[in-house]
C-alpha cells in the first residue's frame, strides 16, 4: 500500500467517524441501519485500492439535458420552429451515414481483395519457381518479408498518429455508448488509421478480422457526419446545432455503429441487437428505428457497389464483408444434433474462457512491459514475423496433397504438389482467415485430414491469444470464429464418419463450432445469433445458435469476464454496468459519496475560485447558499450545479465580471451591452470545452478582484438524493438518465457530499460485487 | 364543460396565481422563466378536459425498489444466502413459463385444426349432398348456424367471466409492462377464456388471428409460474417471496410476452424485439437474456409438439401456430423490386390509416352505444352471421371454377363445381384466414381471377375493420396479413402478366403487400421485420420488408396514431410515451404538478388520518415535519413518501398503534411483543394490498385516538425533483425509473406538490404534444 493511499485512508476513516456522529444526533429511524465507524476502516483499505486502477483520464460525458435558460430557451424555439426541419435532417443524415459507412465497407472490402489476391498469387508465382527443397525458403523469405513490412506500416501509423485506433475499437466503442469520453476515439484521423491499418493487418498475414474495427469506423463516422463541423478549417454549420450535445450524439454513434456491423456481416438486424446488447445505455422505440434505418442502408450501399465490382450493377444479393456463404442445406435437426450442440456450447465456454484468461495475461504483459512506441511497433512485426514463418513451416511440413476430392471452393492451391493435386493445408493457412472460414464451413465431408485440423486447432488459438491486443488495428470476430469452426469441423467429420447417414452435414457442426467460441469469447447472446443467422441466410440455424450461445456464454461468464470487459478493466475504463447486487440496498449514498465536496458560493471572486479548485480539477461543482459548517459536513443549502466547463467559458468570455466594489457590471464604453452567454457560445465550445485550469493560469492579476455570478449559468434544479438514499437507486437514478454528478444532501437540502461515475465503479472492479460483499459481511 | 371541470378550473387559477406571487419572492434568476398566471387559465381549460379522459380505474405500478429497512434488510440477506438459488431458479421458472406457453400454444393449435377441419368436412359433405339451387341454402344456414353458435359461446364467456379477455390484448399488455395495472388482466381464468374463446372465434369464421391473443396468453403465463402463489387453493411458497415485487414481475410478463410472440409465429427473436420495440419500460442486458431463453424454450416446446402430432417425434422444424410456408425460391431482388416494394409500403400506410380512422370510429361507436353485456355479445353474434353469410354469398355467386392450374396447396375445394374443377375463391373464403394466407402467398401465377381479388380486398377490409374491438378473443395480425397479401399478390399478378421473365414471382409480392398492410395498421418496424423474416425462414427477405415497413409506418403515422395507442387511449389508459416533445423544457414541475398536495405527520391518530385522506383516495402520501403554510404552498419539509398500501397494512395489522395518551405501545399481556411489519407481511399482501378506503371504514370507534407512527415503514429517501426543473427532465426522471409518485420540493426541501404519471400524461392526450404547444405559444 502506498503512503497516498494510507492517507486517503486515513482521511477517509476520520470522515466516517464525523458522519455517524453526526448521524447519531440526526437520529435513525431503526436500528437496522445504524452503522459503526470503525468497521468501515478495513473496507474502504479495500475500495481505495480498487479507486487507484481506475484511470483519471477518463472523464464522463453528459447525458443529462442542460437546464441553463439560454440553452432551454433555445431548444424550445428551435423545436417550435424547425421540429420537421431537425426530423428531416436527421434522417438525411443517417442516410448519409449509413451510405458512408458501407461506401468504406465497399472500399475495405476492394482494397483487401485486390492486395491480398495479388500477395498470393505472387507467392503461388514464386512457390512453382522456386520449387525445390531449398527453394521453399526463398518464397517462405518473401513471404515474411511482405507480411512485416504490412504490419511495420499498419504499427507505424497506428502508433505514431492514432494509437487508440489499436486493437478492435468495441471496448472504447462500448464505453463511450455508456457515457465515458476517451480521447481521440472519435476523430477523424483515427478512421483514417483504423481503415488503412486493418487492410494492412489482414494482408499482413495476421489472424486478425476486418468486422470489429468496421464497429468503430461506423461510430466515427456517425459521430463525424452528425456534428456538421470540420474542425481544422473551421467548418461549422448552425444548422447542426440541436444535434451537438452528448446524448444526440452518442444516438448517432449507436446508429453508426449499427451501421458498422450491419456491412460487417450484412446484418441490419444483428446491428442493432448488437447496440442494444452491448452498448446503449438508454433505448428508446426512436432510437431503435434510427438503428435500424442506418444499417439498412449500409449494408444496401455495400450490396450495390458490390453488385457494380460483380458486374451485375442493382441485383442485390445480402452478405457483409464477411461471407459465410449459403446454408441451404441446412433444412432440420434432430434431438440428437440438439444435444450436440449444446455440448459444443459448453466445450466453447470452456474455450473461449482459457481463451480470456491467456489473452489477459498477454495484455498484462504488454501493459506493463510495452509502454514505449518502439516496444510496440516491434510486438506487431514480430508477431507477424512469427505467424508467417510457423504459417510457413506448417505448410510445407504437413504437405497434406491429395487429389479427386470435389473442389467446391477455389481457395486450395497446388503448393509442392504433384499436378493434379492439391495441398489441403494452403486453403487453410495460405489465404486470408475469412476465406479459410468459407473453406472449413462448405467443404464436402472428408476433404479434411484429421491431423491438419488437429494441429490447427492449438495453433489458431495460440497466435490469435496473442495477436490480440497488438497495436494494429484487428478484429477478434474472424480468428474467433476460425478457431471454433476448425474443432466444429473436426467434430462433423468424426460423426460422419460414424455414421454418415445421421450426420450428414459437418458444415452444420463447423457453424455450431464458430458459434460456440465466438460466444465463449465474447459473451454475447442475442445479436451473436441474429448476427450469425442473418451472415448465414438461414433462419432455421437460429435455434440451434441460441442453444449453442446461452451454454458457451453462461459457461464462459462463470471463469472470466468477456474479452471486451476484460479488456475494459484493463484500461482502466470506468463502465458502469447494467445492474448491481442487491445486497447493495444496505449501502447508503453517505457510505459512497465523495466527501468533502468541493462547493462554490453563487458569486464569487476570480481569485477565490482559483484559491478554491485550482487543487481540484473537478468538472462540475454544487453552488451552495446559507451556512456552513465542514466540521458537521454540512457544505450549504444546495442551490444548483455548475460544470467547469461553463465556468472555463464564463471567464473565458468575460461573463458577469462584477467590479467587486461597485457589484455592478462596468461597460467600457455606453453603447455597449453587458455580455452574456448565449446558445451559441455554448454551441461553439462544444465538445472540446476549454479546460478550467488552462483558463485560471491565463487570467491577468488584476483580474483576481472581479467577480462572477454563477446563477444564471448553473443548472438550477439538479437531480440530488438523500444521504440515506440505497445504493441499489442511487445507481439506478445515475445509470438510467446517464449522470455525472450527483450531489448528496440532506433533509434540510444541505450538501454533504457528491457521487460521480468513479464513485459508483469502485463497486464493480471485483467482479460480482466483492467489495459490497465484503462491506456487508463486515456490518452483519 | 361540466360543473366539475369548472371548479377544478377555479381552483387551479387560484393555484397559479399563488405560485407566481410566491415565485416574485424567491426570484427568478432571469426574466425568460417568468410566467403570468392568467396565461395559464385557459390552457389548463384545455388539460383538465384531456385529464377527464384518462381513466381512474387503471392505477400504476411501482417499478422502484422499496426502501423499507425491513423488506430491504430481507432483500440483502437473501441475496447473500440464496443469490444463486434465486438465478436458479429464475431460469427454471423461466424454462417452465417457456414450456408452458409452448404447450397452449401446441394445445390451441391442434384443438382449432381439428374443430375447423371437421367444421369444414361436414359443410362438404352438405355442398356435395344439397347441389342443387336452393340445397345450397342449407348448406349456408348450416355454416352460419355453426358459426354463430361458436362465437355466441365464445362471446358469453368472455363477456360473463373475462371482460378484459376480449380483444387481442396487446394493448393491454403494452399498458401493463409500461406500468399501468389493468385489473383483471394477468388472472388465470382471463388466460382460460381466452385460450377457449381465441379457438371458438377462429373455427366461428371471423377474421382473426390466434397470434395477438398467444402474446396475452405468454404474459398471463408468466405472471402465474413466477408468483408461485395459488389465491384460491391458499397456497403460496416463501421460496418465490423474491419474485413477488413489480419490477420482477414485469420483466417476467415481459419474458412471457415474447415466449408468445416466438409460440405465435415460430419467431424467438422476433419475440425478442417485440416485447423491447413496443413493451419494455426499461431494457437490461439480463432482461434480454431471459426473454430470449423464454421464447426459445416457448418455439421448441411447440416444435417438439408439433414433430410428433406430425408423426416424426424429435425431427424438429421452425414454425409457429401461423406458418408463411417457406419462401425458398426467393434468392434476389433488383432495384426495379425495391422501388415497387417502397411504393407498395407507401400505399400500405395509406390503407392502414384509413383502416385505424375507421376502427375508430367503429370502436367509439361500441365504446357508447355498447355498454351492457347484452349488446356485447348480440354484437358478436351479429358480426359473426354477417360475416357467414357474405363469405357464403361470395363463394357462391363468383363461383370461379377453374381446373388445369398447379395445384401446390390442398386448400381449394371443389364447392358447386363439375368434377375436375375447383372452386378458387373457397381457398380464400372456405377457409381459416391462416391457410388462406399460406394460399396467396404460395399458389403459382395466374392461379387467381384478377375479380376475386378485387373483391375480395374491400370484403376483408371492411370485415376485419369492423371485427376488431369486438368482445372475443381476437388478434389482428392474421385478417391485417391477409388483407395486404390479397392486394400485394394482385400486384404481383399483374407484374407477372405485365413481364413473366422480370418478375416471376408474385409471392414475393404478396408477403410485400402483406407486411405493408400490417406495418400501416400496427406501425412497428424492427420487430414486425423479424418476425415476418423468421415466419419465412428466408433471412434474404429482410431488406425488403425494412424497406417496406419504414415508409409504411411513416405514413400511417402521419394520419393516425397506430391501431394499439387508439386502443389504448380510447380506453382511458395513461400510457407514458417513449419521449416528449423538446418544447417541454420550457414547462417546468411546479406548472405540472398537482397541488395542494395530502400530506401526513410523521404521526398521526387513525381519526386524523381518516378525516385527512378519506375524501382523497391517492396511493401515497409524502410524510412531512416542521411548519406548514398552506397559503404559501408550503406543506411542510419532506423526510418521506408512505403508500396507501403500507398504511392499510399497518391499521389491518395494528401495528404502531400508540396509545395517544401514554404515547408508547401498550402490550395486551407481558409475553406479548410489539407488534412490526416483516418482510412477510409485505410479500403476503402483495399484490392484492388491502385498500386503505375499506380499511379505514372497518375501523373501531375507539380505535379512532390510536396513534400511528409512519417512520419505519416509509420511504425515507423518496426522488424529489425541485419546482423549477424542467419537465423534459422530470420526464426522463419518471420515465426511465417507473415511478409512481415524484413530490416536488422547494430549496428548502418542503413539499410543494406531487407529481404522479397522469400529470404527465395529460400532455399526450393531444398528439404531438399540442397542449404543450399551446401552452408555449402563450407564454411567448
Amino acid at each position: 500500500m502506498t503512503a497516498k493511499m494510507k492517507s486517503n485512508l486515513r482521511f477517509k476513516d476520520i470522515r466516517y467517524r464525523r458522519v455517524n456522529d453526526n448521524f447519531q444526533e440526526i437520529g435513525t429511524n431503526n436500528e437496522y441501519i445504524s452503522v459503526q465507524s470503525d468497521q468501515h476502516l478495513s473496507i474502504y483499505a479495500n475500495t481505495v485500492i480498487a479507486e487507484e486502477v481506475l484511470d483519471q483520464k477518463y472523464e464522463s460525458l453528459e447525458y443529462d439535458t442542460p437546464e441553463v435558460p439560454a440553452i432551454k430557451l433555445d431548444m424550445a424555439l428551435s423545436c417550435r420552429k424547425n421540429n420537421l426541419r431537425n426530423t428531416c435532417l436527421r434522417y438525411v443524415l443517417l442516410f448519409i451515414i449509413g451510405l458512408a459507412v458501407g461506401s468504406v465497407a465497399s472500399l475495405i472490402d476492394f482494397l483487401t481483395n485486390i492486395i491480398c489476391s495479388n500477395k498470393y498469387l505472387l507467392l503461388q508465382y514464386l512457390f512453382t519457381k522456386y520449387n525445390t527443397y531449398w527453394g521453399v525458403l526463398v518464397t517462405g523469405s518473401v513471404w515474411s518479408a511482405i507480411n512485416c513490412f504490412f504490419i511495420l506500416t499498419a504499427a507505424l501509423l497506428t502508433v505514431i498518429i492514432a494509437p487508440v485506433a489499436g486493437g478492435s475499437g468495441i471496448p472504447q466503442i462500448k464505453c463511450y455508448l455508456n457515457g465515458l469520453n476517451i480521447p481521440f476515439i472519435l476523430r477523424g484521423k483515427t478512421m483514417l488509421i483504423k481503415a488503412i491499418g486493418v487492410v494492412l493487418a489482414v494482408c499482413g498475414g495476421l489472424f486478425v478480422g476486418k468486422e470489429g474495427p468496421m464497429i468503430h469506423v461506423g461510430a466515427v463516422i456517425a459521430a463525424g457526419i452528425s456534428q456538421g463541423r470540420l474542425t481544422w478549417c473551421g467548418f461549422s454549420s448552425r444548422l447542426f446545432r440541436c444535434f451537438r450535445n452528448d446524448p444526440i450524439k452518442r444516438d448517432f454513434v449507436n446508429a453508426g455503429a449499427a451501421a458498422g456491423v450491419a456491412a460487417a456481416f450484412g446484418a441490419p438486424v444483428g446491428g442493432l441487437l448488437f447496440t442494444l446488447e452491448e452498448g446503449a445505455s438508454f433505448i428508446s422505440q426512436r432510437l431503435t428505428w434510427d438503428t435500424l434505418f442506418t444499417s439498412v442502408t449500409s449494408m444496401f450501399t455495400l450490396a450495390l457497389f458490390r453488385s457494380i465490382i460483380d458486374g451485375q450493377p442493382f441485383s442485390f444479393t445480402p452478405g457483409g464483408l464477411v461471407s459465410f456463404g449459403m446454408f441451404e442445406t441446412v433444412t432440420s435437426y434432430n434431438a440428437y444434433e440438439l444435444m450436440i450442440f449444446v455440448l459444443m456450447g459448453v466445450f466453447g465456454g470452456f474455450v473461449g474462457a482459457f481463451f480470456v484468461g491467456l489473452n489477459k495475461v498477454v495484455s498484462k504483459y504488454r501493459q506493463s512491459h510495452m509502454k514505449f512506441r518502439s516496444a510496440k511497433v516491434i510486438d506487431a512485426v514480430l508477431i507477424s514475423a512469427f505467424t508467417a514463418v510457423s504459417s510457413f513451416a506448417i505448410l510445407i511440413l504437413m504437405a497434406d496433397c491429395r487429389s479427386g476430392f470435389q473442389k467446391n471452393t477455389d481457395s486450395s492451391h497446388k503448393i509442392l504438389c504433384v499436378d493434379g493435386e492439391y495441398n489441403r493445408v494452403s486453403s487453410l493457412l495460405f489465404n486470408t482467415p475469412s476465406k479459410a472460414l468459407q473453406v472449413l464451413f462448405h467443404d464436402p465431408p472428408s476433404s479434411f485430414n484429421e491431423t491438419t485440423l488437429i494441429v490447427f486447432i492449438p495453433y489458431v488459438f495460440f497466435i490469435a491469444c496473442i495477436t490480440y491486443g497488438v497495436s494494429v488495428p484487428s478484429g477478434l470476430f474472424i480468428p474467433s470464429l476460425l478457431l471454433g469452426a476448425t474443432w466444429g469441423r473436426l467434430i462433423g467429420d468424426y460423426l460422419y464418419a460414424a455414421s454418415p447417414e445421421t450426420f450428414p452435414n459437418p458444415s452444420k457442426f463447423a457453424l455450431i463450432g464458430a458459434a460456440a467460441q465466438l460466444g465463449g469469447i465474447v459473451r454475447m447472446i442475442a445479436s451473436l445469433t441474429v448476427i450469425l443467422m442473418e451472415a448465414t441466410g438461414n433462419v432455421i440455424l437460429g435455434l440451434p445458435l441460441l442453444i449453442t450461445l446461452i451454454p458457451a456464454k453462461y459457461i464462459g461468464d462463470y471463469f472470466t469476464e468477456g474479452i471486451y470487459d476484460v479488456h475494459i478493466n484493463l484500461a482502466g475504463m470506468a463502465l458502469v454496468p447494467w445492474e448491481i447486487s442487491a445486497m447493495c440496498v444496505q449501502l447508503r449514498a453517505l457510505d459512497i459519496m465523495t466527501s468533502p465536496a468541493i462547493v462554490l458560493d453563487p458569486v464569487m471572486s476570480v481569485g477565490d475560485l482559483h484559491r478554491l479548485i485550482f487543487d481540484h480539477p473537478h468538472h462540475a461543482f454544487p453552488v451552495v447558499e446559507g451556512d456552513k459548517d465542514p466540521d458537521n459536513f454540512n457544505y450549504g443549502q444546495l442551490i444548483g450545479v455548475i460544470p467547469a466547463s461553463y465556468i472555463a467559458l464564463m471567464i473565458k468570455k468575460k461573463v458577469n465580471y462584477i467590479n467587486m466594489h461597485s457589484m455592478i457590471y462596468l461597460p467600457q464604453n455606453e453603447t455597449e451591452t453587458p455580455p452574456h452567454l448565449t446558445a451559441n457560445d455554448f454551441d461553439d465550445a462544444y465538445p472540446r470545452f476549454y479546460r478550467l485550469k488552462d483558463v485560471l493560469l491565463g487570467v491577468k492579476d488584476y483580474e483576481f478582484e472581479r467577480l462572477l455570478d454563477f446563477r444564471p449559468y448553473m443548472n438550477p434544479s439538479p437531480y440530488s438524493v438523500f444521504e440515506r438514499m440505497s445504493m441499489t437507486r442511487v445507481f439506478a437514478l445515475f445509470r438510467r438518465l446517464g449522470l455525472r454528478h450527483l450531489p448528496v444532501v440532506d433533509k434540510d437540502n444541505h450538501v454533504r457530499g457528491i457521487i460521480t461515475r468513479k464513485d459508483l465503479c469502485r463497486f464493480r472492479i471485483h467482479p460480482s460485487g466483492q467489495v459490497a460483499e465484503l462491506l456487508f459481511s463486515r456490518i452483519y
